[in-house]
């Protein structure tokens, strides 16, 4: 008898190449070259890359055009003498991905081309007391109809939905999301009872994504392992390892707010004292303070801050360095090199990073010859539904074959 | 210009499918599937599970056994009818993997055959006060010697080897290894200037994959996801995520041990205050307390607790107490549903559970609706060393093709 063992972990036992799927694994290899070259690659570029026949590539390129997949664009000189190509891209027509966000101050949706590029955001305020959960979904699932019919009009479809809410999710089922007043609420099912056939996913976790492409856009294409920890009513992180999200054995993994920070501290409605929440909440850094009637809570706070209100410059650093050692733990175990400080923290950052920091060099023992970089997050609080919009439409640049099948 | 974007992670680049590459990666299916069957399979069932052809079959029968990756075993009967057919299992002859561990209390080296299965398994005692790195890698390279030599005479060649040491590593570069008095040991090139090329690890990650690799032995195969930690003079962490192991971006992740229990704790050598070592190290637990001449402190901490010696019990409960806080913030950041108490704490863990369990119950937001289960590991102190052994043979488990072309 053989044991099970898996130190490398579990190996597809579907892995056998048979010939009647190679075909639509060669087209997802092409499919990836153009995927990866960035900027328009060749017919020719394509078979000397893939060790594919030129008849091959040519086929394969004909389905894709079919499928609105990719697009025939410019002409490329491959770097070499002899007449110039027709190069082959990304379509910016075809499939596309929605993202949903419910966000503390109201509901988000946002669709993405295959090329990653955001071509529909909206964002309409909301209140959420004493709303009923049902109440906000339809509404939600109002606004993505009009966003799949404004990209219509733009030759895009949308295929793919996901929505991203402010705690732990199991399946399509919202464990507790204590910033819109829920517990248990089966937000997909109820979507999809809309005929919104929607994955749900927690907002830190999808604005992690949303910042690893951003880094990607911009002159961080280094970044690929970082925590990204989302402040607001509830804290909570998502972790990016290797250039993939981790998302923990059950999917809850980042709930930063209740790691405790002070083991003996005040108590949090989890039912644990002292957890990051009661030091680095929007409640907690206002300190009870009242913010006037239709004010934006972290408004209040950064322009107390920048007119040197002793109290919230007092919370402010009470939560940095609350975070700090909340982020030191995440540090020592996980072992990443950059923290990036989202949600309402990347509006409060310039009062923030020094104490985060701060904590971090003292606290984590590699950061003696490892430093580690604490900086604001780059998409500010569009990150989770842009992450959202990207998630789902990833769902077809990882599988092509399965938006080529469904055209038919 | 299309976007790097990579939501779901790199996708290898080299991924297609060439003419030429296809009879090693058949070779791998076939031996993948012979690994996983868990029983002699046939011929005629290997072709119908990966869809290739009953010749290229027995080609790549031929080919795994030259190499002495598989023996013909007994005969299975398919259920069905018809005549009986000759299996094929993996060869307990051939390849094997050698594991090496620098223990706190002397130094440690097993072999395991392609199986999986330990073949040979060594420990001699040894104190390291005062001693050099270099006599001490020097006497493992004997050892290491030694075990080869052992198992040669039952047919098995050691092809690569692992070590595990306590503390963090880079390359072949402890970092810091407090428990030998070590500061970056260049112990990879040190054995390899012995002619024993060796990669280096943590203790903590090879127990981890022992741990796994029991798990799987026993009862309880389901356990894919967990934190295994390991208390001893200091304290590490190995993590489990869908039965893979995690190392963090650069290798040094579980440093549980400076995770922050209490921010204004007693200070730390590694800089901080607070951290889970002045709680729960061998040290911390003894108390100051003097240990007789030649005592294994870990023993004399038990035999105390036994006695109801009041300050061991009161340590012993304060060690729980600051592990549970430290391990909450783990479970709480990667959702784990199982911690496993290796090394000291295996031990000691008839008065530690209890306290453990208790603190993580109050403060993993999530079980509420999942339990965390707490439990001794299984293996004791070979954890690492059956790890390194188990990480050194599954290099060949994982390329045959690898070990195939050595042969010639």
């Amino acid at each position: 008898m053989t044991a099970a063992f898996r130190p490398s972990g579990p190996r597809s036992p579907d892995g056998a190449v048979r010939q009647e799927n190679l075909r639509d694994l060669n087209l997802e290899v092409v499919f990836q070259r153009i995927l990866g070259a960035g900027e328009p690659i060749s017919r020719t570029e394509l078979a000397s890359a893939t060790g594919l026949t030129r008849p091959t590539i040519t086929r394969i390129a004909e389905e894709l055009l079919a499928g609105r997949l990719i697009t025939e664009k410019g002409v490329t000189h491959n770097g070499r003498a002899g007449r110039p190509r027709v190069g082959l891209t990304l379509s910016d027509q075809g499939p596309a991905g929605l993202g949903l966000d419910i966000r503390a101050d109201g509901l988000a949706a946002c669709v993405v081309d295959l090329t990653g590029t955001v071509r529909h955001l909206t964002f309409a305020p909301a209140r959420y007391a004493g709303r009923e959960a049902g109440a906000v979904l339809t509404e939600l699932a109002g606004m993505a109809r009009d966003a799949a019919g404004a990209v219509a009009a733009k030759d895009l479809t949308v295929v793919t939905t996901t929505l991203a809410v402010p705690g732990p999710v199991d399946g399509g089922l919202v464990r507790s999301a204590p910033a819109l007043g829920w517990r248990d609420v089966a937000a997909g099912t109820f979507l999809g009872d809309l005929g919104l056939a929607t994955a749900v996913d927690n907002e830190a976790n999808l604005a992690a994504l949303g910042e690893l492409y951003a880094a990607d856009q911009g002159d961080d294409r280094a970044l690929d392992s970082f925590v990204y920890v989302s402040g607001g009513l509830g804290i909570g992180a998502g972790i990016v390892l290797g250039g993939r999200l981790m998302r923990g054995a059950r999917g809850w993994s980042g709930e930063l707010g209740h790691v405790t920070v002070q083991p003996d501290g005040e108590p949090c409605p989890c039912g644990s004292r002292g957890c990051l929440q009661t030091y680095a909440s929007t409640a907690a850094i206002l300190g009870g303070e009242p913010v006037p009637e239709g004010a934006n809570p972290d408004n209040v706070i950064t322009e107390r801050a920048e007119a040197g209100h002793p109290a919230t410059l007092a919370a402010l650093e009470r939560a940095g360095t609350a975070l700090g050692i909340a982020l030191s733990g995440v540090l020592n175990i996980l072992d990443l090199g950059t923290v990036l400080l989202g949600g309402s923290f990347s509006l409060m950052s310039s009062w923030l990073t020094a104490t985060v920091k701060a904590e971090i060099d003292r606290r984590v023992l590699t950061a003696a010859w490892a430093p580690v970089t604490v900086r604001p997050a780059l998409l500010g609080p569009d990150a989770a539904v842009i992450g959202a919009a990207l998630t789902s439409i990833d769902q077809i640049r990882q599988r092509p074959t399965v938006w080529l099948a469904r055209q038919g």
